[in-house]
């Protein structure tokens, strides 16, 4: 699956040789890898480790020492929502074709990467940080509170559709993934219709085949 | 400045009629009305009391109950990135035209709310409604290294350049947006090139005829 540039006419993207998510597809790959399935666009994977994330080589693709990175020819991305509206418009299937339906649709693609997914890693930032903290248990559920102004104005607004903006977009692609997040997803189960949305995205094929591609990543790892 | 929408021809965004920072330029309007004053684009404005945010009529238009929206005709936006990046391909100037700059402009469009906003608005939630809390001097230094690991890394990608890919974009109209936030700002200042990354954008004519446009509401307000 590691591929040198030389060889390489798929596009190329970085992620994880062992996300400490063990393999539940929560590393920020998962939503770049569905975006291409959803394409129909064939990639290649360049795995980084953990410890290697600061290296000059990864930060000359992903300036904050992160994944995923994203190559085709000479052209270098980064940030997975970058990556995925770059890839929406290369090809069909991710964005309405109609110029105000597009727009509507990439809103939703901002709103799940900043106003939803903002209190989603606060919170998870503190289930995962601050625990053993005296002050956990006080700052908890102001953390729970947040996300769920957020997901309850979601819920009201997705109602008894299948998806944000009549067909399936970009936007609910990143607007599932941010939702999967353990301390998103175990909030949104309070809501029926985004526990439904959740579990549509994740039933999709192209999001199937994402999962198990990044799933084998952490099985060979493991060596199983 | 607030009008009905049976005479629009100008596109309307909605700003607050009384923003809780007393006209700094710290509201989600103002990367939108930034954007509009590069591109060259008059536009209307309808003030929203903070206390009717909640309203249908705004949830309508702002499903989350914040400002600003964006209405140009039958077409209404939200998310100030999803907005700026849709001026932003109705105009020249904001986004290089050839395909593969212009991809790597909105990387930092991205980069910007995401990756450099989160931890700055985490600051920021702390400063406003955790100073008095017992636990807050243990988490503040914290809070500030999370910011200030994200600014060491921008200022080391931006080096001695004026703007972080060659020209300005959008990238850095809402990076520079984003570093103004107090939270961020007073972290940015440790680092000599991004104190003056920020300078040359609040230099530019846009930004201070759009600061100057808020910073009427405000005095309109007060009764100036």
């Amino acid at each position: 699956m590691t591929i040198g540039p030389e060889q390489a006419s798929n596009p190329i993207i970085t992620a994880f040789a062992n996300s400490p998510d063990r393999g539940r597809g929560l590393a920020r790959d998962m939503a770049v890898r569905w975006a291409l399935e959803e394409a129909g666009q064939n990639y290649d994977v360049r795995l980084v480790p953990i410890e290697r994330l600061k290296d000059p080589e990864n930060i000359k693709v992903q300036p904050f020492g992160q994944i995923p990175s994203y190559r085709d020819g000479d052209l270098t991305l980064f940030e997975s929502g970058a990556i995925v509206l770059h890839i929406a418009q290369q090809h069909h299937g991710l964005l309405p074709d109609d110029g105000d339906a597009r727009a509507r649709a990439i809103v939703w693609m901002f709103a799940a990467l900043t106003t939803v997914q903002m209190p989603i890693v606060e919170r998870e930032a503190a289930m995962l940080l601050e625990q053993g903290k005296p002050w956990y248990a006080d700052r908890a559920p102001m953390l729970a509170d947040r996300v769920r102004d957020r997901l309850r104005a979601l819920s009201q607004r997705l109602g008894s559709n299948d998806w944000l903006e009549g067909q399936f977009t970009a936007g609910d692609l990143l607007m599932v993934n941010v939702l999967r997040r353990p301390a998103g997803l175990e909030i949104a189960q309070e809501f029926a219709n985004l526990a439904a949305y959740v579990a549509r995205g994740e039933d999709r094929p192209a999001f199937k085949r994402a999962y198990a591609a990044q799933h084998k990543v952490f099985e060979e790892a493991a060596g199983r």
